[in-house]
């Protein structure tokens, strides 16, 4: 029996071509869930060997659900990331001319991408809410809407035409993708890596967080996303959700993270992986005094000291 | 012609409950908007005076449409904020029983807080979006589904059964709900104030937003919500909405505003408004040096180095 | 009857010499005095306009008796500093030769900058301290010592003959002296200029001094001299003497002097006046964000943010 | 041959007295020398296993002779540090009165501490300093001058008479001094320990200090002495002498001091030893997430996420 991954389904979405960008793929068994949570249980539950779903996007930010998930319940960790460019295409019946389009559909996280452009073409369209975008490509085919606005790749699968394509409101519209798994080793440093934490502050003061955030910046670690999600304690609690460079090989990660830990109520590792937008070349450069070999020899002469010998 | 206040509606939903308890909705004519977006529009085109539309609850955090409506298009500014407690209660039309119930309906943001109950009573029940609770309660009436979450209120009038009554996963759930009106000088302060801002940094290096928060606590002003919302320039980049204890005539509020007017890219001031559910007596005591008063002696100090007379 | 300059004597002295560089002693009456505390008495007094005063020296670092003398009693204010290179001529009575050198004699001031010279050329000579360098010269003149080290241009004064010249174990030893006088309207500023503070912590925590430095740093403004002195209140306690670079009339400066009185015990204000080492040319350029006109744009955009002009 | 300790000589003087305060003394041959580079000098080549010099006073601060020896040349480490309070008796020649007063000597070291008693009971009198206090009271015994400020216990010595005890401008007068020795293995933490270094910055930017206390501050290590040394090259550059709280075996401080490590241009370590004046029961409480338990569950929390443990 192949290992297999579980994804946000259904087949036919950007989703699933992000995924199939993974080479491993070719030797996984891919199956469709309905909803992240379901996909992430099959992991929790041994059913699935990793999930793949979307954690960030351009015009939405954090995909709550996704973080939600990661933040509560069995820890999980993820492996890799996949970023894929998003534009749409106004899918319709073979033979539906524009002026014929009275409702559109789509995945409501498709609304912000295509606004503008229904206000400039379709105003006067009524938009109904599917529960994917291939799922509205598949209403559409059914002929309970008159066009979806989906991945361009969906229109052979529900044999459907292309009205239009390319459509996106944002510049370099974009969604992040995790694959994630049960905790186990994480995979060695490329050079251009990212680590994934959730921070509970211990109490709430003056400078709380910006102290917190200081544990990265003491260490010349740069972040890359700061997401809030409430705990479930009430109106105004919040856990961060925070992606930094580097990995927790790294040193200056590392030692990050311990002063994390000390100086939080909790911290969740999610994990330490490849970042899919720079290659190593291309990452910039360490602040002097935060490379490996500067913790090393740190370490070293404190322990010297220690030892009398200096 | 009565002044208007616009609100998500329809009517019958949480927000028009919440609505309802600010004294002045008795001399305004209450119209209801499709959503948020045009709600907000209402404002700025001037067809209302104000808008009133949720902004955070405890279970979803942020309410992201409405705080990217508030982040880019015409400045508007927040003047009143609202605390309700939201527990759900199942409706259906009379006679039906738990046993009966296949389909469920409510708005997407409902589920969070009754999944685990749904979980347990209705294991079974497929789950459809609903464009808010409201109407599910009267997709219900008219047969389409057979139970919706909504508010218990929501019962008399689409002439509905509770089944259930006080359903919430998480305790303490609310909702945060402000007026958003026209920029305007501020409502004084009452002593138990906050102020919301939304900041584009400048560059991204380590410790930038670090620096940023800094200005926030070096002048004692503690943070109540950090909320990233995407810019639009691409996945990764990031403007932070905040919500800070104060006023932005308290002194320490406004140093701190210009600190960051001076560090950031841009600042957006979303207005100063009495928080909801704190009373002035009970807001921690300042800390020392950050009063009014201390502002005052300590510009005073200044001025008189500057002119000698010290 | 002309206006009088206190200065550090005796006459002869590198004092009187760095004195003589400004311009404006051609129009007043010099006056040597034996002790900074009796110079700057004077001015107390009102019996000097001013007083000039080693406050610094590269071998020695902060001059403890001036600081000690600026930090307490009735406030002072500096209105320039001058630095100058310090080297020490061996100066004995004509015909003395090196071998016949058996006692030499020099301010205390002056054995750290001629220690190494002394230990390879008269190992065996007998250090004897005098009150000044000058004082030294004149005691050599009198026969009680056998060799003096002094400034060159005292050799003259003295009868004596120059032994060796240009004696320094230090390169670059300079000293830098300060005209101090009563508070008055600063001068204004010249595009390169130091400000001087003394500061009192409120308390003592961690991160205590970290943050009262912060105030500079917030601000972008950068220390030139960082010297502790006791307080008097018994040991361990410690009053911080600090030269940071720009003006009062600089709105950074400005800013960060108030940041400090909030968060101080006490801040005394020692005056701000040209940079001696650096011409306006030549100073680094400021921090995004901390010009003058970033500090009005921030206050301006406050103002137009607390009346509703947004 | 029993093992020796230098000390700052000559017999007689406060530093003699406070030497002899240690157990050890008994058991070591004490040796004056004739100046504190002399007595570390003799440290350095063996000749002696420790040295014992001055290093703060409550009124002239840092003693700046021995922290420059300290910070230069072949490392030393700080075993022991002795307060000792300062008060100053009168010393006469049996007979002479007040009023037959003219000449007074002393160390200059003492002249702040004498001051304001000579304004007012010998306004009149030269002063003449003495290289050491013992050595002014030996040259009122062979009739020199008149009158001698020193220790009580120097009356004995010279067969001088007290003629007014307990002479102290500043309350709570005391010296702090520190027994030096060679490098080796510090002793083991009392709960009550301090640890001295020197630090020198990498560069100089607005806030380069404040990063630097920051290390500290960030793991809540309190400081006890800031004191700024010249490093030799030239005017306005500095190394800065710290004596923070806690032993270098303190998770804590030797996790500063990695820190510091890495963010210098260069630091030495001077040792860790008790506090002369605290007991370990009178230590303030560690803030939260310091305590060397924090530091070895989050270093064993960050190798289990390594491991893919978590």
């Amino acid at each position: 029996m192949p290992a297999s991954y579980a994804y946000l389904g259904p087949e036919g979405t950007f989703t699933e071509v992000a995924l199939r960008t993974l080479p491993e793929t070719a030797t996984r068994e891919l199956v469709p869930y309905v909803s992240v949570q379901s996909a992430l249980d099959a992991v929790r539950t041994g059913e699935a060997e990793a999930a793949f779903v979307p954690i960030e996007n351009s015009v939405e930010g954090g995909i709550t659900t996704t973080l939600d998930e990661l933040v509560a319940g069995q820890p999980l960790m993820i492996y890799r990331e996949v970023l894929l460019s998003i534009t749409f295409a106004l899918l319709v019946r073979p033979g539906t001319k524009l002026s014929d389009i009275k409702t559109v559909t789509a995945h409501p996280a498709a609304q912000p991408q295509v606004r503008n452009w229904l206000k400039a073409h379709l105003p006067d369209a009524a938009w109904e809410s599917a529960a994917s975008n291939a799922d509205g490509a598949r209403l559409v085919q059914e002929g309970r809407y008159d066009a979806a606005f989906a991945g361009e790749f969906a229109a052979e699968r529900y044999g459907l035409e292309v009205l239009e394509a390319d459509i996106h409101d944002a510049e370099n519209a974009q969604t992040r993708f995790v694959l994630v798994g049960r905790p186990a080793r994480p995979a060695a440093p490329t050079g251009a890596d990212k680590t994934s934490v959730v921070l509970w502050q211990r109490d709430d003061h003056p400078g709380g967080l910006r102290d917190l955030l200081g544990e990265f910046a003491t260490r010349g670690v740069n972040l890359m996303l700061l997401q809030s999600r409430p705990t479930g304690a009430g109106i105004g609690n919040y856990c961060f959700c925070i992606d930094a460079e580097g990995h927790i090989s790294d040193r200056r990660v590392a030692d990050a993270l311990m002063g994390l830990k000390r100086s939080c109520l909790q911290v969740r590792y999610l994990g330490s992986y490849p970042r899919a937008e720079v290659a190593p070349a291309d990452v910039a450069a360490l602040r002097p005094g935060t490379s490996d070999e500067a913790f090393v020899a740190a370490a070293d002469w404190v322990a010297r000291c220690q030892d009398g010998r200096f």
